[in-house]
Parts: structure tokens; sequence; C-alpha cells
């Protein structure tokens, strides 16, 4: 009989996610049913969402259930099936939990063609973060050739994709990125025009030497000052596709910035939050178009992969939140 | 020879403007040459954007230069004509400072058709406020049947028409007001299906029973706490156009509010700022519109006409920001 093991929710955190907020649960793998496939799962995805999805309170979607298991992005391969499109060996990627198995009928979920791209990137570049990417700024940001398109955590999963889109669309591209290894990573390998150092001193001034025409576009990943900075030098009708908030999510207290709102009235600036599953429709468009341009060599994606199975799940989640991964961040099981 | 007295900035305001802010300057009045007429001005505009005009930096239009006429919105009759299409006594609406007489080429003045609405409506519901509320719900809030509309200053210039517009678009209509005077004008005579008032206490539980389906499109003249408490009740994929943030045009210090951003992402709303000049090829469309409401007797304007002469200005002026006025602010000369 087969084993898994879940991570599953045992208490709301507060602040940061704690190892005892969760609970690890050895249990006897569940059989397929009818129209059912079990996955062995390789990879699982840490998104900066995550955090949301154990909060209390409304959101986009229902919080994860106290003693259910954590619900996650994963990717592995088809172990045993009772579906007559899944057969044992494939390779897939879906919502399977933080978990060693999981049981599907395959509906949301996703062949990983590894001779493509390694199954790791199935969770990331050509995943969700990619698909993110893809309809945040092209649908919400609408970025026009020669603009300036601003990305904040563009090292990471969404961010680096972000900007290799944009500059395949003509425009300007400028990263914000924590450290000077991340920087280089940045412009010398993702091609972006430039990053700004946002731990390197002062913003506003690295910004505008790097914008030299004002702020088209920029795409939110992080909040707080950081969006308080740039709205300050947003070009008149520029467009705020809002990704994320990352800075905020472990907050106990509310934030206090932005204070620079008033340039959403004087420039008529576009603020508008979305979430990838509302284009749910629409993914086969984007998977296609992101691996199009990964066949020809016009998209790169860097996989943070991190072992120590998943016991070690709390602890490399938290990464995402002090900036201490670099690249897609994925635990290996 | 006609005697001109003008209003002039003297130097920039800190927090709300003051007397010595400007000065008066009595002068001849010039005289209109080929193409030109000069206008009598009978009541000039009090406009919340008037704060940001004299401010300095960077806003949507130039600031006031000092020693200039004080810009503003104003309506009269016309005086002396050297222009082929405006004669001696028409009833005119323009850009024409803060004054008593104005040189035109015509461009921008509208005619004041005093047998449907009073010359002083001209430059109120049927001038730049109404023309705001109009483009700014229709076209930014895109409000639908059925949907609920919250809308701030609900007895103001703006805010009145918004509502009013919402209401013949088959929406709920809720205003928000300060006291109960401005709260029962706001229901009993224009029409909403509520009106909160903001100086009554807890503004977030009130609000909540006024809009027991939550918020689709809030309309936003306000801005400070009072954004803040509606961002947290915002629907799914609501509307934010952003007319106005007067609770912030005379702060020394940046605002700190709203803390509740993170309503963008998970609700992705769309908050939208504009401004009404954005749509100057439209403005027939929209006097049209609000002409034939008024006509069929489904659109009230309240004026708030103040008298004092031109000295009175910067007194008149500041009482739109401490909610001194009931209706559209006019100061007649």
């Amino acid at each position: 009989m087969t084993q898994n093991r879940t991570v599953r929710l045992q208490r709301r955190p507060v602040g940061q996610v704690r190892r005892d907020d969760f609970i690890i649960a050895d249990e006897p793998a569940p059989e397929p049913g009818d129209g059912e496939f079990r996955v062995r799962i390789e990879y699982v995805s840490l998104d900066p969402a995550m955090r949301g999805w154990v909060a209390e309170g409304r959101s986009y979607v229902e919080p994860v259930v106290i003693g259910d298991v954590m619900r996650g992005f994963a990717a592995g391969r088809v172990d045993v099936s009772r579906h007559p499109d899944f057969r044992p060996g494939d390779a897939v990627a879906g919502l399977f939990g933080v978990q060693w198995y999981a049981i599907s009928n395959g509906r949301g979920v996703e062949r990983a063609d590894t001779g493509l791209a390694p199954l790791e990137a199935w969770i990331g570049g050509l995943g969700m973060p990619g698909k993110t990417a893809y309809f945040g700024l092209l649908d919400v940001g609408q970025p026009k050739e020669g603009e300036t398109v601003v990305v904040s955590a563009a090292s990471g999963a969404v961010g680096s994709v972000v900007g290799q889109i944009a500059r395949l669309k003509g425009c300007r591209v400028v990263g914000i990125a924590g450290g000077p290894e991340k920087c280089a990573y940045v412009t010398d390998d993702l091609g972006f025009d430039a990053c700004v150092d946002y731990k390197g001193g002062n913003l506003a001034d690295a910004l505008k030497t790097a914008c030299p025409d004002g702020i088209d576009v920029y795409f939110e990943n992080v909040g707080g000052e950081i969006l308080d900075t740039v709205l300050a030098q947003m070009n008149r009708f520029g467009r705020i596709p809002v990704c994320g908030l990352i800075s905020t999510y472990n907050s106990t207290e509310p934030p206090s910035a932005p204070r620079n709102l008033r340039s959403i009235l004087v420039n008529r600036l576009r603020v508008q939050g979305f979430i990838v599953f509302d284009f749910i429709k629409r993914y086969p468009e984007a998977a296609a178009a992101l691996a199009g341009w990964l066949r020809e060599g016009k998209l790169k994606f860097r996989q943070d992969v991190r072992d120590g199975g998943l016991e070690a799940f709390p602890d490399v989640l938290n990464l995402l939140y002090t900036g201490g991964n670099f690249g897609k961040l994925v635990l290996r099981l």
C-alpha cells in the first residue's frame, strides 16, 4: 500500500507562517476512482498568494480550511490512472496540493512537455506565474511600443516573464530587484534595459535615472514604499496592473503607504487588480505564446529549487517574503 | 472708460488659501480685438480643483502664474463684440477668470440658454461639474442596471448629478454627505435611495446598512478615510472613478490612508483617474443629455450663491474644503 505524506493547515498564521501552523500527516495514499488518476508529485510551487490562502476572511478564493491539505500548484507524473486520457508516466501540472500524492479528474490539469522545458518549469514560467505575467501585462497593462515598463520583483517568477514579454513588445523595460546579484541577472541574463536595486539607497533617484521619460506601465508585485515611489513618476494615462502586494502579506498592521494617490487623479492613471484565474478560458493562448517564445530562445526562466522535503515547506515559503529566493521557488520532493 | 477688477495670485498658498495670497487689482477693462468679444461676468464658479491650480508642481494643467488673474469658470453676458457669432447681451459661460470683465475669442465658450436654466446653472449642473459627472460616471464608472453606486460629496455640484444619472440608469444609489440637512436633501429632493452622514459616527456600519449587496461603483470626490472605508466594501470587478480627493487638497502633510489597497487586488477593482478636459470633443453629447434630462424634470441642481464681491473670493473658496457650502458654490458679482 502506497503511503502519502501531506502538509495540513493546523491554525491560521499570524505574521510569517511558522512550522507549527501546519502538521505533517502520514496516511494511506488515496486510490483513483473511475475517471480519475493519481499523481506522484515531484515539485511543489511556492507562490506569494499562499499567504493569502491561509488567512481568514474574504479573498478571491475560499481560505484553506483548518485541517485540510495546504493548497498549492505542483508538478509530477501520473502513477495510477482510471482516466481515459492520462496514462502512468504522463507529466502533469495542476493544483494538486502540498503532498506526495494527489487524486485528479483532469480538470485544470496541464500536460508538461518535458522535451520543451524541465518538469518544474510547468509550475513556473510556463505555469501560473508565466500566465499571470502574460495576461497581467498584455491585457491589463496594455503596453505600447516605445513605452517604459517598470516591473517590481523583477527576478521573480512573474516579474522576470513580464519584463521579457515587454521587451518583445518593443518597450523600454526597467526592473526593480533586491541586491546587485539579482539586478545583474535581470539586465545581463534577461535583457532588461536597466534594473534598480531597492536596497541600494535612494530608489526615487535611481528610478528617475533609469526612466528618463517617466513610467507608462508599472507591473505591481510588491506594494508599500515602492508603489509610492513609482506613483510619483507615472506618466499621464499610465496603467498599473496590480498582481501582488507581497510587502504587505505578513503585516499584522495595515500598511500606511501609498501617500501619492493624487497621481492617479492628476495623471489619469488606471490602477487595476487582476487574478490569473479570471483568464482561465484563455490559458491555451498564453501557454502557446509562452512555449513559442521559449522555443525561439526569447524567454528564459530561472528556478530556485529547494530540498528538505515537506517538513521544509513553511521555511521555504517564507523565503518569498524576505527576498531570500532567486527565481521561481519550488520544493523538490 | 470701463473699469475692470481682477483677483490676481500674489503667492502660492500653504494649506488653506488666505486673502493675502491674492491681490485685488483695479485696472482699465481690455477692449476686444477683431474676432473677439468682451464678457461682463455675473457669476464666478468656485471649484475644488482651484486649490490645485494655485499649487506649485506638476498637475494636469499649468499652475496659475504669480501675478496672473486667477483661473476660473464664470458666466456672464457679452458686453462689446467684434466677433461675428456673439452679440451684446448673449449669455455665455467659459474659463473667463476671477474678474469683472474678460476677453474671449469664443473658443471653449458655451452659450447659456437662460430659458432652460438660470445663468448660474451653466457653470454648475450644465457646465463643467455636470459634464464631469456625466463622463466620470458613464465612461469611467460604467454602471450597470441593478448595481450599487456610491457617491461622496453627494450634495455637491458633481456628486448630486452623478447620483441622479445613476438613478436614471437603474442603479441603487447611495450618497455620502456631511450632516442631516444635506443627507435629507440627497434622498428627499434628489431621489437617492439612501444617504450616509460621514459626520454621524460609524461610517463603515452605516455604509454597510445602506449597501447590503456591497458597492459596485464608487465615484470618488473626497479621498482619505472615506475612500479607505469604501474600499473595504467594494464588490468584485468594481470601478472607482477618481474625480477628486478634496480631503487632501489643503494638506501640508501627505495623506497616509488608504490602508485597504489590498481590496484592489483581491476584488480586481479598476481605480481610474480622469479629468473632464480629456472629453472635450464630446462636450456637446454631455450638454445635450444633461439639458434633455433637465427639460424632462429628471435632473435637479442646487446653487449656493454667495455675495461679497471679488474680495470674498478666498473665503468663499475655502467653504468647499470645510463642507461649508450646500450645492454648487458660486460667487455673484
